[in-house]
């Protein structure tokens, strides 16, 4: 991790960083483009290696993303009190697993399905790219609203 | 709102139900597509009427996201206790904000950004689509994991 903010403000993590992130967490969101358009849909993921992987229901629009070129996703915490929080994205793309031994690896994971509604697709998202960013907590007495000087 | 889940297992929210549901948080994510390729970003934002407004540096991928066609911004909850949770998600397009009385109205509205870097292009992500879902909670005994039988 990076020690000083970059002229946004933010401290940058590298990759280790943005993996450990993520396996802290089991609630992110997936976007992906239909028809030009980019959605964003919530997921209860496990990460396998150095992938994430979820469930969704046939039919929907997740579980035909294969189809197209690319995809992100995106895990993020806050703590509104000392306005600050963390976020990691990375890009690459959704495989539908199909193979058996596969599908009996990943359900080993432990992965549920919230919803009581068919969730038999198995989806691994595949990264190439991923980034993390962190907003460095302010000083005590910026976040107190107190002056300091 | 709906009452009884779809195939899915969804309660699927009405218009108003979506909109109250972004009234009660403020982090939120926005994806936009970049070269092909969609990315996710968290922001903290406030509505105005039934626009979403939050701030950005200038020179990021969001404060030139207005070239690109369209936009989605997402919020969801988690209960992960209950495996229960909520999320609503809209598709519509960015708009810097330049108008200076626009600008003075957004101002008043008490968005804050929480990084100290330079945030001081405001956007306004404007929705054509609203959709929102949430994952009854089961019955006490499944969300126990209890034989009610």
């Amino acid at each position: 991790m990076q020690l000083a903010p970059d002229p946004q403000g933010l401290i940058r993590l590298d990759e280790d960083d943005c993996w450990r992130f993520l396996s802290r967490y089991s609630i992110g969101r997936v976007s992906i483009v239909h028809f030009s358009t980019p959605m964003i849909f919530p997921v209860n993921y496990v990460l396998d290696g150095r992938t994430v992987v979820f469930r969704t229901a046939p039919g929907t629009k997740l579980a035909t993303a294969t189809l197209e070129r690319s995809a992100a996703f995106e895990v993020d915490d806050a703590y509104p009190e000392l306005e600050t929080g963390a976020s990691v994205m990375a890009t690459g793309h959704l495989e539908i697993v199909t193979d058996r031994e596969e599908r009996a690896h990943l359900e080993s994971l432990g992965l549920r399905a919230w919803a009581t509604g068919d969730r038999d697709h198995f989806v691994r998202f595949v990264p190439n790219h991923i980034s993390g960013r962190r907003i460095p907590v302010h000083s005590l007495a910026d976040a107190l609203g107190t002056d300091a000087g």
